[in-house]
Formats: C-alpha cells, sequence, structure tokens
C-alpha cells in the first residue's frame, strides 16, 4: 500500500468515526457498555439446541451416561454467555438503562444491571425443562401432520420448524422476562435460516407447527392455540395502524389476528388485523382473510381461469 | 458464579439428562453409535460443490494444472465424511437399524453398517461425473432464461438454484441407494441457504431451473420433466391425504403433480395434487391449480379490482 | 481404505480433472488468476457492516475514543481485501478480461487489472461516508414504519431490511464503478442471509423499507423514488422478454416497474413489466398488477369466497 | 502463478511422490492404515492435563460442582483419541504389524489392532487416578525443595518439570502395557516444551523434582530411587554400547546409571554408564561420573584457575 | 463405544472427580474465582510483543500511519485481558485472597480484587513506553555483540534473547506492583519458547544480551548491572540455602550472585552464591564460580587431558 | 471501561506509535511492504516437513495413490507463502532494499523484489528432492547411533534432531540463493522447537546427527564433514573476534571450528575458535577444546575429585 492510499484511509476513517457521521446509529450507550453480541448469542442458541435435543445438536455421540457431562457443561457455558448478553441487552431497557438520570452512580447502575443480567439468566435456565417439554409436542405435531416424515429424528434433523420454534420459544421466555432487545435478535436468527420470522411477543399454544416454512410471517401480538397448523407463506399481520398526531404508529395496541385451537391455514394466506379465527377452521391456499372466521367454517380460494395462449 | 448458581445449573442439568425429560426427543440409538453430524455433511456438501464446480467453491485459484490434485485431495476427504455420516444415519433405517431384534450381535450389526455405508459411498462416488453433466445441463438453462445472466460464471457463483439443485441432485442420488436420513438433511441445508425446498425423493429432469427461488416448494412425489422453469415462491404440494383409522396420514402415497417437458410455473402459484400439467404448458404467476391441465396450455390469473382510496 | 477403493478415487478424481468434463463450468480463466472467493467477500461484507454500524456488527465493545482505533484496522483490512477480488472479478469483464486478444502480454493485463482494482477500491471507500448517511434515512424509515420497532438500534441489529439494503447499497455502488460479478455476489449473499433478492443494477432513493422481507424480488431495472416501503413477498419482476433470432432473451432492455415516491406495496403482491406506479400509490396484499397505477391510487384484493365445508 | 511455474510444481511433485523418492522415509504401512498424529497426540496430552490437574490446565474455571461435568467430557475425548492413535501405533509393533505375513487377512489384522488399542486405552485411563497420587508427591517435592516456590499452584501453573513428568508418568503407563512408538512421541513432546528430555522406558519412583530443568536427559534404563532432585543439564547417559559384527549399536542392554533414593545431582553433571549412586549421595555441579559413588557420598567439582587477563 | 466403555468411563471421571483425589492439588479457590488461563496469558504476550516491536510481531504490514490504529486496538485488547488474569492471580495472594478470613463478605471480596486489577493493569500499561526504551538498549545489546547479526530487524525477529528479556521486562514490572504467580508464568512462558529461565524478580540493568541462550538459569533475588553479556548455559544459582526447623528451605533470602557493570560469562559456566563478580570481569566457559571475583579479572578453564585412544 | 481508562489507552497508544518512541525498533522500511511473518514462515515449515516426510507430518493417512494428491496441494501452497515471505525478506537486503538510492521508482524496485522472490522459491522447490535424499541419510544415522531407536519411522517422528536438521537443510538452501533474514528465522523455528541452535551458513554433511540436542549450537562458519555426531549441550563455537576501530566485531570472518569426517563429540563439550579436529577424532564430555585435534585422536574429560561431606 503507498502513501497515498493509506492517507485516504486515514482521511476516511476519521470521518467515519466522527460523532456527527454516526448520529442516529451509534448507540449512545454508556462508555464500556458492551452492545449484546450477534455471534455470542448465536452460540448461545446452538447451546440451547443441544441441551434441548441431545445427539441431534451439538455432539453427535452422547449416550445414556455421558449426557449429564454434556449438558452440565454446556449449561455452564449457557450460563456465562447469557449473562453478559442480557447485561448488554439492558442498556436499551427504560428502566435499567437511564438509571443515571435518577442520580445513579455509573458503576453503580453496571452492577443493578449485572445482578438483573444474572437474576433472568437464572429463571430462564430453570424453565428450560418446560420448554423442552413443549417442543416435544411441537415434534410430535410435524411428525403426524406429514406423509413424509419418517421418524422423529428426522424431524427433529430436518425440519425447518423445530428451529424456529425452538428459538421462538426460547426467546419468548426471555421477553415475558422483561428482557429488552435479545428476544428479537433470537427469532431473526431462525428467520434467516429457516425463512420463518415469529414475533418472540406472540403467543403460540403446545403442538404447533408449520410446514416448509419459508415466507411465514406471525406478528407481535398474535394469539395462537393449540394444536394449529401453518403452511409457507402464510401471514398473520396487521390491517393497518393508528397513527399518532405526526402520523408515526401508535406502539402497543393489539393488531394482529387471534387463531383459536386446530386451526389449519395453507399456503400463502394472509390473515390481517385483530380479527379471531374459530377453532377447528380452515383457510384455504392464496387466501386474503381480513374479517372474522366461525368456528369449524372452511375459506377456499377462487378458481382459477384459464385461457388459451394468445 | 456462587454456589447457589452451581447448585441451580447441577439441578436442571440432572433434570434435563433424566430419561423421562428425553422421551420422544432422545434418539433411542444403540450405545455409541453417534447421530448424523450437521457441520459434518456442511463440509461434505462444500467438498461436493468444489469438486462439481472447482474455483467458482473451494479453493479459489484451480488451474489446469493443480486441478486433479484439489480434487484427489478433496475426494479422499469426501469419502471419509461420507462413509462415517451415512453410517449414521443407517441407524434409522429399519432393515439395519434394528438388527438386533433379529439376534444379531451389536458389534457385527455396528460391522455391517459400516461395510454398507462404505459401499454406498463408493457408488455414490462414482456418480459425480455424471452428477455434474446434470448440472451443466441446469446451469445453461439458468443462463439462457434470465437476461440478466453475463456469463456461466455468474450463474454458477450468484444463482441460488444452483446451490438448491445441487444439493438436491446428490442427495437424490444417496436417496435412491437406500441412504436414511441423511439426504433429507442435504435438501433442508440448501432450503435454509436459498429459501428453495426439494424433497429429495422428488424426481427433476434435465436443464431445470428456478429464478430467484425464495419459497419454492417441491413435494416427495413430483415428477418434472425436461426444460422445466419456475419462478419464487411456486409450490408444487398435496392437496389433501388420506388418513388411517387414527387419523394420521399414510404415507407413500403419490400426491404431487407431474410437470412434463418444457413447463413454466410462474412467480407464487400453487400447484396441488397428483395433476399432470402437460407439456409446454405456462401457468402464470399468483394461481392456485389443483386439476391437470393439457398441454401447452397457458393459464392466467383474474385481473385485480382496482378501487379509489376510501 | 483398502488399496481397491483408493483406486476408484484416483480413477474418479482424473475423470473430473478432465477438461471435457469440466467443459462450460470451469471458467477458461487465465493460469493463475485466481477466481473471486466467497469466504473473502463474505469477510468483506462483515467489516464494511462493522465499519457503517459500529458495535453492533462486529467489535460489540467500542466506544467514543476507540472508534477510530478500530474503523482505522477494519478499513485497512478491507482495503486488502477489496482489491483481490475485485481484480479477481475483473477477468469476467469484457473490457478488461479480454485484452490479450488485443495483442497485449499477460502479465501487463494482469498488472492492468491489478491497477484498475486499487483504483476502483480507493473511489469506493470513499463513498463509504455517504453510503452510512443514505442508510440512516433506511433505518430511521424501518424504525418510524413499524409499530413492534423499539429503538433503532432494535432496528440495526434485527431487522433483516438492514443486512439487505446495505449489501445492495455497496453493490449499487460497486456496478455503477464498473465492477463485474462481485455486485451480483454480494447481494446473492443478501438474498440467502434474509429471503430478500435485491439485484445490485435496480435504482433505489432514501428511506426505503421492506416489512420481513422473506420473497421479496426487486429486478435489475427497476426503478424506486424516496420513501417506499414494500412487504413480504413481494415481486417487481419482468412481465416477459423480447427473444433474439435464436429465442434466447436480449440482455439490457428496461423491463421491470417503476415505484415513484412514496408507494407503499402490501405482502405477496406481484408488479410486472416496465410500468409505473404513480407516487403516493398504495397496492394492496396479494395482488397482481401488470399496468400503469394513478398517483395516489389505492388497488385493493378481491374479497376470498366463503364456502362452507363440503 | 503462470503456466510454467505450475508446471515445475508438477515436476517436482511427481518426484516428490515417487517410491524410489521416499525409500526408508516413507513408512511402508498397509494402504489406509494411518499414521500416528502429532496434533492429535498433543490435544490428548492436553485433555490428560486438564483432567489431573483441573485448573490449571484447560477450563480455567471448574469448581467443586461442575468438575465432574469437565472430566466426564475430557475423558471422554481422551478415549476416543487415544484409541485411534495406539491404533495407528500398532502399525509399529512387531507383533501386530506384521501379521499378514502369519496370513491374516488385511481386515482381521486390522480389527485385531483396533480391539487391542481399546483395551489399552481402557487400562490406561483406569490408571489415571494413581498417575495424580504420584504427580502429587511430585508437586510436593518441588514446592519443598525451592525456597523461591509459593505455593503448590505456582509449582503446577509454572514448573516445567511438572509438564515434563507428567508427560513421563503417562508414556511409561503405557510402555508398561506394550504399546509402541506413541510413548517416545508423548515425552519427546515434553522435551520440546522444557528442554527435559526422559526416555519413557526410564524407571522413577515418587517425589522427583528437577529444578529449571533445560538440558536433563534421562536414559531409556535409568533407575531412579524415590525423593530424588536434579538440576538442569544434568546427563544420566550410557558410556558406550556394545556393538554387534557389523558395528551396530546392540539394543536393550541395560547402559543407563542407577540413583538410588535421596539422590541429589547439581547442574550440568554428566553421570554415564550402568553404575550405581548410592542413596543420600550428593553429586556436585559440572561433574563427569562414570563409577559407582557410595551411599551417602558428596562429589565435588575442582576449583577453577584464575587468571590475570593476558 | 459399547456401555462398559462407557461405564468404567463413568468410574473413573467419579473417581478423578472426588476431593480426596485432588487433595493438594485442586487450589481451594472460592468457587467461581477463575485461575489464571496459560492460553490468555500467551495471548496477552503476543499482543504486548506487537506492541512493543510493531512489524516484527503481530501484523505484518504495519506503517507509519495505521500504527496508531493497530496499536489502540491492541492495547484495549491487552487491557482486557490482563485485568481478568491479575484478578485471577490475586487469588494467590495472601493479602487478597484471605479476606474473607476477616470478615468481608465474598462478593466485596471479589469487587475489591476486581478493582485492584484494574489498578495494577492501568499502571502496568503506562510503564509500556519505558519498557520498550530498555529493550531498544538490549537489542543493540545483542546487534553489537554478534558479528553474524546482520540488522537490528534481524535481531528483533531471530534472537531468542529478545523473547526472553521482553518477558521478563513485563514479568518483572508486574511483580514490582506486586502482581503474584502471573509474572512467573510469563517468565516460564519465555523459558518453555527459548530454553532461557529469568526468574522475574531478578534485576537486570540496560543494555542486556544472552548469545544462543538455551539452558540460560538467572535466579530470583540475582542482582545483575548494565551492558552484561551471557552466553547458553550460564548458571547464576544458590549454592545452599538455610533450612528452617523442619528441614525446608528458608524463602526470601538473598542467595544468588551480584554481576556488576559489563561482565561477560562464557558459555556453559556457572555462579553459585551471593558473590559478586566485579565491574568489567570476564568468566571464561565450563567454569564454576562460588566466591567473589575482582573486578576486571580474567577466569580460564583448566586445559583438557588428551589421551591417546585406548 | 470507563472513560479514564480509555483517555489512558488513548494516550499511551499515541505515545507508542510515535516515531521517536519507535526509533532503532521499527524496521524503516517502504510503506506497504510487509515485514516476514513469523506464523507463515512456521505454516511453511509445515507444508515442508509434510512434502519431505509424507504421513509423519501433516496428514497422517497418506497413502501410495493419494500421496501425488497432497504433495501437489503443499508444494502449491508452499510457493505462494514463500513467494510473498522471500520477497518480504528482500527489504533487508541491501542489494535490492536500497535501490531507491539508485533513483528506480517504488514500484519498480517492489517489482523487482517480487520477480526475485518468484525466481528464488522456483529455484528452491527444484531442490526439495535432493534435500530429502540428504535428510535420508540424516535419518539413517540416528537410527543406527542409538540403541533405544526402534525403528526409521521412530527417529522421524521422535528425534529432535530430524526437525532441527530438516529447517538448516532448508535454509542453508535459501541463504545459498542469497535469501536474506528468512534462513535464520527459520533454523531460530528450530531452536525454539528442540533446543539446538545451527545458523544457516554452517556447512553440514551427509549422515549428520546429534543425540537429544538440547543446547547444541553450531555457529555460522563451522565446516562438519559427513557423518559426525554431536550429543546435547555441544558448542561449536567462536573464541574471539577481531573488533573494528570502534570495538564492534568484524563480521565476516572465519571463527568457528572445522570437524571432519567420522567426527564424534560428547555431551557439553565446547570447540571454540577456528581449529580443526581431524577426520575420526572423538571428543569426549564436558570439554573445553581451543586448540586441533589430530586425525583419530581421543580427547577424554580429566577425573572428577570425590570429597567426603563437609
Amino acid at each position: 500500500m503507498n502513501r497515498s492510499t493509506q492517507s485516504l484511509l486515514t482521511t476516511v476513517a476519521t470521518e467515519l468515526a466522527s460523532p456527527q457521521s454516526l448520529c442516529g446509529l451509534f448507540h449512545e450507550h454508556r462508555d464500556g457498555d458492551p452492545l449484546p453480541s450477534q455471534p455470542e448469542l448465536a452460540e448461545a442458541m446452538d447451546l440451547c439446541r443441544s441441551i434441548l435435543f441431545p445427539g441431534f445438536y451439538g455432539k453427535s455421540n452422547v449416550n445414556n451416561q455421558n449426557l449429564i457431562f454434556h449438558i452440565g457443561v454446556a449449561l455452564e457455558k449457557l450460563y456465562g454467555i447469557l449473562c453478559e448478553q442480557i447485561q448488554a441487552g439492558l442498556c436499551f431497557a427504560t428502566g435499567w438503562g437511564e438509571v443515571e438520570a435518577y442520580g445513579e452512580t455509573y458503576s453503580s447502575a453496571q452492577d443493578t444491571r449485572k445482578r438483573k443480567a444474572a437474576e433472568f439468566t437464572r429463571i430462564f435456565i430453570q424453565k428450560l425443562p418446560t420448554i423442552r417439554q413443549t417442543l416435544a409436542t411441537d415434534v410430535e405435531a410435524a411428525y403426524l401432520g406429514d406423509p413424509a416424515a419418517e421418524s422423529y429424528g428426522e424431524v427433529i434433523s430436518c425440519y425447518p420448524v423445530i428451529k424456529a420454534i425452538t428459538n421462538y420459544r426460547i426467546a419468548h421466555e426471555l421477553l415475558l422476562l422483561g428482557v429488552p432487545l435479545i428476544p428479537r435478535i433470537i427469532t431473526e436468527m431462525a428467520h434467516s435460516e429457516t425463512g420463518i420470522d415469529i414475533h418472540p411477543a406472540a403467543s403460540i399454544g403446545h403442538h404447533f407447527t408449520i410446514d416448509h416454512g419459508t415466507g411465514v410471517v406471525i406478528g407481535a401480538t398474535c394469539i395462537i392455540g393449540n394444536n394449529v397448523k401453518l403452511y409457507q407463506g402464510v401471514t398473520l399481520g396487521a390491517k393497518s395502524f393508528p397513527v399518532d398526531a405526526d402520523g408515526n404508529p401508535i406502539k402497543g395496541i393489539p393488531r394482529h389476528p387471534i387463531l383459536e385451537d386446530n386451526v389449519i391455514v395453507y399456503s400463502n394466506s394472509t390473515i390481517l388485523g385483530r380479527i379471531t379465527i374459530g377453532h377447528d377452521a380452515v383457510i384455504g391456499g392464496n387466501i386474503w382473510v381480513t374479517e372474522d372466521v366461525e368456528p369449524g367454517k372452511r375459506i377456499l380460494q377462487n378458481k382459477a381461469r384459464t385461457d388459451s395462449p394468445s
């Protein structure tokens, strides 16, 4: 690299590091408080999967006797990563992030976040056995619902819904605890991996499954009952949302559908707004639904027009 | 970490390692038989791609003279990984997985699986030149079918269909040999990477291409002729499937469409059930097709309604 | 591995390395000129993201004082990788790739490409501050447009559109400079990661956002104004394209839509051909549009048919 | 790389791979039987150290409760590596390496080695608790013998003798089992790390220590009692050895010294031949000893001559 | 792995994790306080070397302009590692390690160690410029003293003394601050790498050099003046040390030699006890010195006896 | 990290990056010319060892058929690394390093070094078969000379002399070509690994061996015949060297011993100055030799004094 190139790099680096260039992008967090790290959280999810589905994820040669060793080591590692990442996420929380405004010193705010993060992590880890129980119902639902599935093992190894619902159920528990930001990063990781976009604030019952899954969107205020099945490309979205005086959306209002128990929605259909799809209803493929559907009802697609070639 | 936290971790680890907690999830495989490993299979696919498309995948500086060295080393590595992974997969096969029930000793069953895995791997590796020939037709189809494509190199480097169809053609050969589970893991890897979900049991002719590809689903009993082109979001799925006395789907019945030669299906259309789309037919975008289409026919979308703003 | 297996591997390696087996697949580049490397370009994109959004990507503990150090080191590394990769990409350019035909010696052609690559890289790096400014408008648009977004930090960390639009804006600058192939690889990386497929040749204004995003396709000759919002599954594609005497598509003709300022397109709609969607128009979900839409117009979906269960 | 360089590389590669070029160097082992791998054995030693001295080697944050998990995982990994490496080493054994000569088939010889390797590994692993007990006496000896040592922890962390004697005690057990080659590789690793060269066939009592250690050599037929202390640069070597008719040394004859209990040898002294240094004897520094020394005797260095400058 | 092998591993793991098996070896540190980590400290030394000798260690392509970026990033990383490692080392200090005995709570003792570690790290980092100045004199001394040295760069790149003296000067500063254990680990790392064993408590002046170096030992209470040169195999050791009533050495008494300015000691000589080698004295090779040497004196080796072959 | 700590780091970084702080240490090389990289050269040596001793170093499962592939890939990688590193080393050469002084432009001097480095690398690689032939004689010498050696494979795997002599023979060839600095780095790597310090400029015949080896020093102007054997701790050094008017050593004068064919030197002896040890002479252990020794002569150690305890 010659001198003029190096000068150019120095100039551009200086410009890119200037505060005005970063306005709005660079999180104004307290000095020394790191932001959540996506690679660390990815490792945490790998650990969770290896703990919840031993043998299928992580070390492939666990057996009845050494399982306790592998889970013991993985849990300890998970504890360490989650403490750090939740603490980093707490900088985004209104409650703990802006404590300085209330006169607390820097280091006591930092201590508060650290203690809080350890507490959240402990509670979360205690919920892992329950999370696994619910996931076992999801595996069962996927296996029973697909004639191509040959074993539970195939479902756990190959069905993208298992990855998506695992991340969702983990993220949902963290969100219920009040952990900010981290849950969204966790579900977005599964979205990137599977094309299934489930907001961690959605509520989803047991025996839930999605076939294929690419393009599925489940919004933040959705309420989904037990034993519900979706196919690829299904959107459970918002129809429109009230705006405030400045024309910006008002946050926090229920705006996504409710799907009661045993509902099936076929591929590429779109269900919008705070409507209710009654229990046992079936929504056909490629349909646009914006009004309540009665329990047990079947909604079908219009027939396609068939033309001769022009 | 203080003592109470460590105690909590130990308690949760013990609970998560208990057999009842794992009921249904932890594959009841013989002790010491590892499960298939996704990272190992991912490496196998990287090796296959570097062998089939040298220079574009793997080492980027191969040339006419050193190519043989790189392929020789890659093939040897591929052989080793596939032997191990296919052996791991054979635990899921009814034929080999439950030999103990027939009185065979543990280690002779293990030996049988090992020998079988080596045999399958050898046969598969011999098919690689033929697989590459067929993939060359897919590259040609993608190049000719897209006005934006500027070179074969661009197609191989950038078109997701090449990754998806490569994994499918490899997985399909393994499935034809009778290798269980592994083929599904291989196509699901491409699904995660490209959003294109092709079941390895589907049958697909030469000169096959998919444009963009996100959201495409091709079911297990599909039969696709030569020179077929799909666009993003196309589903070739099952309409419904017969259930047995317990209400569970009966496995193994042809239930996905047949697309004859030269068919084109535009974006986001859905073709369901064991119907036949005749040769040279064109299915427009956003259409729902559940009945046979005659050869040469064009099926188009209804016109959209245009309203003024409310 | 026994001798016969090793012989088989040697035979297959020899066959796979033979020129006829590679016909059409193995890029006939000059000996010693490496092809672009996807892992290298992936690292370049990681560096760009860590430079453009410090703290959110790359090292998570940057602060006001050490930021200049991290950006300085990252820029230098980025410079090195881009020089090499752009030089590799130039083998695909008609202008520089075939200089030998004009009598230049091999090494002077290589020097020309090397010098040109360094020049392109320098110009590109100077544009990074401007690229960040535009991306800041995209972050703002995503934040304002989604009631579920709680902070700019959440948008940058979790919204797939940010990854896709970042790669697009980088790739677009490189394409404007005349860099071949590399821009397509860069946008395809984001496509794989997010399900959003934006051609680097498309033109996109500021304050652009896409919600959820999976399945979105934006074609090469699209022109998109400012303040445009798309939802998941939207296609901005070509309707049909003129073919030449051999039946192959003619390349380089405008064939994708123009979306003027403030247009919104809801999920899974398809807009095809060189038509214009006028400013402030709203296209509802699941719609197929192939004709111009007037400014301010709202296009809605036909109502779904509701049947009782058969 | 241009064509002529690539041709040169191909020519040299061909020459270097030719059998005559490898005569005497390339082990004529059965095809497919890998040789011992130094990186694998290095990992095995790291695992042994982390098991024997938890916290000081390997994961630094073990505690009373998680220790069992870490040791469990490490032992399993160690078992796998040692089985493979011992099997590789058995190709060097006369007993198992040349079974083909006795008419056994290739794969049954391979099976014999595999079974034997697993058996050796199991026996070795059962000896680990005893090995640790003896090493604890070595740590105690080093601590008590050095006024600069401040804690047992410092001795384990910083004293090269601990690394050397750990590798020796492990290698010695393997050698006693009849494992060929591997023990020598293990002690040579410690030699490279510490400058202390202990032949695995030597016999060494408890409470053994070496201060500083660089340059110490302990020959294959040495017999060292309990509570012996050496300083840096001490050689316990062979004086001369009988040669056979061809002038080559006859292997397997006792030719190194015997040091009885409580002997101390100061720095850089050399003790040669099958002589006995009686219990409680002290050998001063820089001395050359080739004859027996009585118990309790002290051997000192001649005084240095002091000259004025020339 | 079959069941009986796994049972054996579990049994051995349980035995090796039992408290009685660990008696004396497993540091009884507070739960959750990790021990110093050798890989972390090795990385810290790599960072120090890359900061002190930029270009020769670490990134090889630093230049005048980007140097500040590389050093900035390296210093920040070094700060983080040293804080953690010094805190871990403080568990070994009498002052801070046993605070619980004085009624402090666990977490306040932990906080004290953390604050202390940060303070020590800050002071140490401020000393780096001075450390580099002294090291520059050592480089000069090595260059001037060796006719084979062709440039300062060669000395820095290839002379083991530079690695040994760098680690020593760093460790010595930490020891002066009162950091326990860590300094010994740091000099022992250099001992393993170079065969030069310098105790961090020794005092060494500027322009110090060692040629070749293997086997050199410099004891804890040595005092070495300026401009001193040693050759390989030189020991500056203790002659004997007073023992207490239990026969154990009394710690902390001056027992190693003093070398005044401009002393040269040739290869393999041994200087023992609290004696003084006067300024400008020269000690020949292979000599054993246990009494004071006057300034300017030259001590030579006895002539070797020359025999005819027996 | 709080603000004041970050300020401190920034201040120290600025000081450490200032030109005056680097005076004499930071090589004043042309901007953009990287220095030789020790990790890169370490990889080059690993490649050389895997090429020269296939199976023993590098991949452990090479066989007759795949050997050519492994060597082909390794040679290509070696070529790339050596070209870069030799080019980096050429900045230290008087001839090429200071071309700017002669009016050449920067980039033409860079081109000259690049071309020269490629030429040197090509010549070196052609010498590899000959280097291996000579190394085979060294392996034979080590095997025949040690009663403890059980196979050639054990010698190659475990004897440190093989590592040291391999690095020396490689470095010596590079030095003969005129490559600056790199040869010294290569032999110093082996010194660190084995404690054997051979200057690359020394001349050493075939069938050379060293037993144990720690502490051996072989100076730059040594001439060693065929079939010579050394033991640990032997120094072949300079007695004194003429100084110039400034008191600095005059470089380049023969000052180390000549050992004729079949000489044996036992452990810890020191041979100094430009003397000749005649063919078939034997030098006993712990001896200091500064005068010529006649062919066939045996030099022995004085007898040690034996005292009773004081």
